[in-house]
């Protein structure tokens, strides 16, 4: 098989096999095809699209690119969730000792926050000494042990993702529903799992701006999953403006310990999302018949105090400080507060999320480029959101910064993403959607 | 300016500056800007088009990314002309010669064949001793002398296309109008010339099979050249069999040196062809006012031996053994004949142009690949051609050879290249259209 004719084929529109693909993710994954060449046949697949065949067989080939999880030795079932990314999206920290706690395992495998969105490795390290970096023989023990685990990616699993990922990241070629789906869902599928509830952000602050093309994105993965033998759920869920009311990774997890103690003021969206997220997760772990049942489980767990005594336990397995989850003068806390006040009365009508999450960058809380070192005291705490009223000079939210600079080059940021109206605009939905596999 | 922006506004449609490609070609040609890159750029312009302003664009700044010949120190308009390549084309060695008898210079920087095609340069290399690596001094000085001088690429005329060539033959992104048009363009407009004939071949053994296709990169050259101020003219001919009588190198320089003799008899296409491509220098070279009396004077300057006496002073200028012009037995000759014969009676009603020259490339008359050591000798002479009539038992062509299990190979490839018909097909136009410039 000659490279460059698959590369024509798919240029010309024509349908790759099975076996194709598995040569050119093998091939790839050997390096025995150059970047080059893989980069002019990702252009041609962004372009020409793939077809669901072809991306299922990605998927499938990506993910024996590497070592597949086997957790059948663990009693129980084994779900995870998945978000596209979004900007203060904190779930992972509540839904994974939710669920453990209600007895259906977690083996979490996260990321680190890149551009405007954040990311649960870097949200899990501001807990001192919390160690996201476990061999896989650690993470078999701790899942055994609790129920959860939540590690970064290893270059064991999925090795020809990372590999493409940063070719398509250099080469314009990561808009692509296949190639999205093969990656996440590649992934997804070597931690060994039964089941996968995915949160397929929509709106200002997601990848996917437009809910047609985060629904044609869920749908593929829904797909996808199913085809490799999962239970899959997908959620659509709006992103037009942060979740909760913390952005920055120690007042996020704040802000999820004080969920996790059954503390909702403020975060009535986070605690919606996370419900919903640990409904779905019982039902397809076997562990409630109905999403109804699984949600109402999910409260009882929080209110019981059992997901916070989850949550101290995780962090003392993982070598974090757990004092740390009672008592918040041991997180990373920043120099200096100030508020950003209102310049007009009125409501919120918007929230530009994106730059909202840029402005946590720009504080120092996250990454522009991979080798950035963040800051995890620094952040902003949400005192007002779409659809609340606010008069002129009354504060929109309060900024914890460490560098006097950053926050004057910030500053003007976050006001901006600030839109005051005169009429209440009318709410988003923030589940809008729910797309279930064929066998959930 | 990020490349990657570059690439994401190519692949997204959009139409890049003049500056934007300028940056694109200097970047890659200094190797600031990596293959994988390239070529991911590459395939999302194949598929999403250049415009005809990024067309030129791109065609400058490849021209510019090397030295840009500059003739004007000799006297006399320089006209130059490019054939797309086909089977049996072996117009350069006339039409160098013809036009420089009549007074037009003519600098002519020619390749090697590859695939199907055969190149002037093995035809020249067939002569004993001719030299086509000339330094650019000398190619200045026999041109100056003699009024035509002919060479290989030099690396210092638009180096960005040698790189670029070589990165889109192994990606798939060779076929493209406008990045073969920049390629074509851009090493013809950097030989100082003032005009240009085009002759884009269409048919069974051109590269653009469609008269549409050919048509439409006919179109983006024309108009190109003139956007760069100089004289242009394309010739839609027709590549649905071998030009002439003969393939192989050295036999078609005796098809050539029998031609400039006057002796036509057998390559009346190839005269025919030869004769219009002078037609059209003389007119641009301004030699003539219009293009029937530059025919009229290409004819004259063959039969008054000008052109023959022409030939034999490039030869020699250019380091060959001139007396093999008058003496073939001094050309390279191969150790066997052998006649392919037709099975059946009628009428030869097609002959798969692509395939005979494959058969020739299989006698070891051209390369498969760019290494490749090829045979001068070998090759095939046509007695019957597309319309002629025929009886079964008679001879189609003579295939001469020096490897016996090289004519095994090639012999069936012959015989399935030729149709025989009961009925006398239609004959095709060989010059099927002519394109001119509007300051032509």
């Amino acid at each position: 098989m000659l490279f460059v004719e698959l590369i024509r084929k798919k240029r010309d529109g024509g349908e790759l096999s099975r076996d194709e693909i598995e040569f050119i993710v093998s091939g790839y994954t050997r390096s025995e095809i150059p970047d080059y060449q893989m980069s002019a046949f990702l252009m041609a697949a962004v372009l020409r699209g793939l077809s669901r065949a072809e991306t299922a067989a990605l998927t499938n080939a990506m993910l024996n690119s590497g070592r597949v999880l086997d957790f059948s030795a663990i009693a129980g079932s084994k779900v995870d969730k998945h978000s596209t990314g979004g900007v203060g999206d904190k779930t992972s920290l509540i839904v994974a000792p939710v669920v453990a706690a209600g007895g259906v395992n977690v083996p979490m495998i996260s990321g680190r926050g890149l551009g405007h969105t954040g990311g649960t490795l870097d949200k899990l390290e501001a807990i001192p000494g919390f160690n996201v970096h476990l061999e896989l023989d650690e993470f078999r023990r701790i899942l055994g042990k609790i129920g959860c685990a939540m590690t970064g990616q290893s270059e064991e699993l999925a090795p020809a993702d990372k590999k493409l990922y940063a070719l398509r990241d250099v080469t314009g070629t990561v808009e692509s529903p296949s190639l999205i789906c093969a990656s996440i869902m590649s992934k997804k599928l070597a931690e060994g799992i039964d089941g996968l509830v995915l949160d397929v952000k929509t709106g200002s602050g997601a990848f996917m701006k437009e809910a047609k093309e985060s629904e044609l994105l869920a749908r593929l993965m829904v797909e996808t999953g199913e085809c490799m033998g999962k239970k899959m759920v997908a959620l659509i869920t709006d992103m037009d403006q942060p979740l909760g009311r913390c952005i920055g990774n120690a007042l996020e997890v704040v802000e999820c310990v004080e969920v996790l103690r059954g503390r909702f003021a403020g975060s009535e969206d986070l605690v919606e999302l996370t419900v919903e997220l640990c409904g779905w997760m019982f039902l397809l772990g076997g562990r409630t018949a109905g999403v109804d049942e699984g949600r109402a489980l999910a409260l009882e767990i929080i209110r019981s105090g059992k997901a916070l005594q989850k949550f101290r336990e995780l962090v003392c397995e993982q070598g974090g400080d757990a004092r740390s989850v009672d008592d918040f003068t041991l997180l990373p806390s920043a120099a200096h507060r100030q508020e950003v006040q209102a310049t007009a009365s009125g409501y919120v009508s918007a929230m530009e999320c994106e730059r909202m999450g840029m402005a946590g960058v720009m504080l120092g809380g996250g990454r522009v480029t991979k080798d950035d070192v963040i800051d995890a005291a620094v952040g902003i705490v949400l005192h007002k959101k779409v659809g609340d009223a606010v008069s002129a000079g009354e504060a929109l939210c309060t900024v914890h910064y460490n560098s006097v600079e950053r926050f004057a080059e910030a500053r003007p940021v976050i006001s901006a993403a600030y839109s005051i109206g005169a009429n209440k605009p009318r709410a988003r939905k923030l589940i809008q959607k729910v797309i279930q596999g064929r066998s959930v």
